[in-house]
C-alpha cells in the first residue's frame, strides 16, 4: 500500500491550491472545491451544534401538525437599507410558517452561485443568514451550493424550506372566516417594497425608506396568547403584491367580500408622498413585517390590544370587514365604495 | 357599494389580458398575472387533493425523527436522454432522504423562472414533476415562484426540499462506519453525467448515453427490510463529484481508511471508452441513481442478495472495504495500492 505522507496529504485537504476570492464553476462541481467552500465558507457561518448541514437531516420527533414553508429569494439588490437577500429569506421563511399557526422548528438553504461571485460578499449573505436564524430561534440544518456560469444569474439567488409544528387547536384558513368579521392589520404599509425600490433604481428620495423586514414571531405569539387558537380565522403576511393582493387572494378562497375603510389604512406620509410621485399605489407595494389578521368581531378589541404590546404590532388597526358577496372594495370617507385594484405584479419585480 | 359586474367580473378573474405564452416579470410580482400563473399552469399540473400548494402547508403529524432534505437544481440542458430537471430534482431529493434512512413523505418546490421562458416548457417540467413524485408516492405540498430578467437565469432553475421520517432503528452516518465494513454499490457508474455532458456539447458519440436517474426506494427498502437498520452503517447516493467525492467525503468524516478493489467498478464499456477519449475518469462522474452501502461484513452476502433482487440494484457488487488509516486507495488486480485521486470539481459543471 503507497502510504506516502505527501500525497495522502494532499488528498486530505480539500483545496490544496490558495483560495480563490471569487466562486468559480469548480465550487458547485462536488470535488474538492465545492468540500472546501463547505468547510471554509458555509460551515463555519451556519453549522449549530445539532446541524451536520449535509444536504440532508435529522431531527428529533415532533408533536403535532407539520408546517413546511418554502420560498425563492431573488431580491435585488442584494442589500438594501434595512435588510438582505438573507435575513429576508430567513424572516420570510420564519413568517409564512407564523402566518400557517406553526411554530418555527428549522431551515433549509439552498444557493445559487454566479461564477465570479466575490466569496467575501457570500460570506455577509451567510452571516447575516445566522444572525437572522439566531433572532428567530431556529437553524440552518441543511443546505446545498449550486453554480451557474456568468451571466446566468445575478450574484446569487437563495431558496429557503421552513420547518414547524402547528398546535391543534389552529385551524387558520380563509375557509374559515365568517361574515362579520374584522379585518386588522399590524401596522403600515409599503416600507419595504420603497427601500428596495429606491436603493435599486437610484430614485434619490431625500427620505432614506427602511424596509420593514422583521420576524413575526412576538406580535403572532402575543395576538394568539390573547385571543386563542380559535379567536383568529386568517393570518396572512403582506408580501409581494401587497396588501391589495393579499385581500383579493383571501376574499377569492373565502368565497366573500372584503370592505376595507381607505382611511383606515396606515401609511406614512413620505411613503404615501413617494407613491404618488411614482404613480404606485402603496397597497400594492409588497411588505415583510406587517401582517393582516382575520378575526371573528367579538375578538376585536382583545387582538387589537395584544397586537399593541409589542413593537411590531405598536400600530395595528382595524382596516375593514367581512361582508356576503364577492371581491375587495374600498371605501371612502363620504360613503362611497369601489373596487380595489389587484395589479397585474409588473411594478415592481425581483422585491423579495 | 358599487357592484357593477362587469368590473367585479374583471377583479375576480386573475389575468383579463389574453394569456401570453411566454413568462414575464409580472409573473413574479405578486399580482393577478402570479395568481393566473398559479392556477392555470402551476396548480393543475401539480396540486394534489391534500395540497393547497400555497408557500405553506400543514401536515398532519408524524411519529418518529424528521428527516429535511433540500437541493438545487441547475442541470443543463433541462431535458436530457433519460430524464429531465423537474424528475431530476423529485429523484434526487427523494433518494437524499433515503440515504438518511427516512420515508418521504412530502416534497416543496421553488421555482426561478427567467423571463422569457415558454410557459409549454414550464408545463413540461411540472408534468415531469408531477410524473416522478406520483411514482415516488409523494406530493408536492408548498410552492413558489419567483421571476429574474432576461440574462438573469438560464430558462429555469429549481430548489426542492423533501420531508420524511425516520424509523427508530436507523442511524446510518459515517460515525457508524467500522475497520472491516464492506463497501457496496448498487450498480454501474457514471452514465448520468456523461447523458448530459453528451446533451450539452454534441459530442457526437453514436452510443446514446442515458442518465441513469431513478428513485432508490426500491433497492433501500429491499436492503434495509434484508439487513435491519443495525445491519446498514452508511448510505450514500453517488451523484456530484462521483464515486470519489463519495467515498473520500465519508472516509474523512469516519477518519477510516477505504480500499477499493479498481477491478470490481463497474463501468459499461461504451462508458469507459467515452471518458478514455475525453480524459474523464469515470469514478468522478456524477450518477442519479445508484448509490453506496456501508455494511458489517456479516451482512456483505445479505445486501448483495437483496440488492439484486431489484432492476436498480441487479448490478450490486462489492467494491472495497474499510480499514484503520485515512485516504482512499485504489487496490489495482498486481496487487499495487495508489490514491484515488478526489477531482476539484471543475470538469462537470451543472450536471444536477
Amino acid at each position: 500500500m503507497n502510504s506516502d505522507a505527501n500525497v495522502q496529504g494532499a488528498l486530505l485537504c480539500p483545496a490544496p491550491f490558495s483560495d480563490p476570492i471569487e466562486i468559480r464553476l469548480a465550487h458547485g462541481g462536488g470535488g474538492r472545491m465545492s468540500q472546501a467552500l463547505l468547510e471554509r465558507v458555509i460551515l463555519p457561518r451556519l453549522k449549530g451544534e445539532a446541524a451536520a448541514l449535509h444536504d440532508a437531516a435529522v431531527l428529533p420527533a415532533t408533536a403535532g401538525r407539520i408546517a413546511l414553508a418554502t420560498d425563492a429569494f431573488v431580491v435585488q439588490p442584494l442589500f438594501f437599507p434595512g435588510g438582505d437577500i438573507g435575513s429576508l429569506a430567513v424572516f420570510g421563511t420564519v413568517n409564512d410558517l407564523l402566518m400557517a399557526g406553526a411554530q418555527p422548528l428549522a431551515l433549509t438553504l439552498s444557493l445559487i452561485l454566479e461564477e465570479g461571485l466575490a466569496i467575501p460578499l457570500l460570506e455577509r449573505v451567510l452571516d447575516s443568514v445566522q444572525r437572522a436564524a439566531l433572532r428567530c430561534g431556529v437553524q440552518v440544518v441543511a443546505g446545498d451550493t449550486k453554480v451557474v456560469g456568468r451571466g446566468q444569474a445575478d450574484g446569487l439567488y437563495l431558496a429557503m424550506t421552513g420547518l414547524g409544528t402547528v398546535a391543534p387547536d389552529r385551524h387558520l384558513h380563509p375557509r374559515q372566516v365568517r361574515i362579520g368579521d374584522r379585518i386588522l392589520l399590524s401596522g403600515d404599509l409599503g416600507r419595504h417594497g420603497l427601500a428596495v425600490l429606491n436603493a435599486r433604481e437610484n430614485l434619490g428620495f431625500e427620505t432614506d425608506f427602511i424596509s420593514d423586514s422583521a420576524p413575526l414571531i412576538e406580535p403572532v405569539e402575543a395576538l394568539l396568547d390573547a385571543v386563542g387558537g380559535e379567536g383568529v380565522h386568517v393570518l396572512r403576511d403582506v408580501t409581494r403584491g401587497g396588501l391589495a393582493a393579499v385581500l383579493h387572494e383571501i376574499a377569492r378562497a373565502a368565497g366573500l367580500a372584503f370592505h376595507i375603510t381607505e382611511t383606515a389604512v396606515p401609511v406614512e406620509p413620505p411613503v404615501r408622498a413617494a407613491c404618488e410621485l411614482l404613480g404606485i399605489d402603496p397597497l400594492q407595494l409588497a411588505c415583510e413585517g406587517r401582517f393582516i389578521a382575520i378575526v371573528p368581531p367579538e375578538q376585536e378589541s382583545a387582538a387589537l390590544r395584544a397586537l399593541r404590546t409589542c413593537a411590531l404590532g405598536a400600530g395595528a388597526v382595524t382596516i375593514g370587514q367581512v361582508t356576503q358577496g364577492e371581491g375587495v372594495w374600498l371605501e371612502s370617507p363620504l360613503g362611497f365604495s369601489r373596487p380595489l385594484e389587484w395589479g397585474s405584479g409588473e411594478l415592481l419585480p425581483r422585491i423579495c
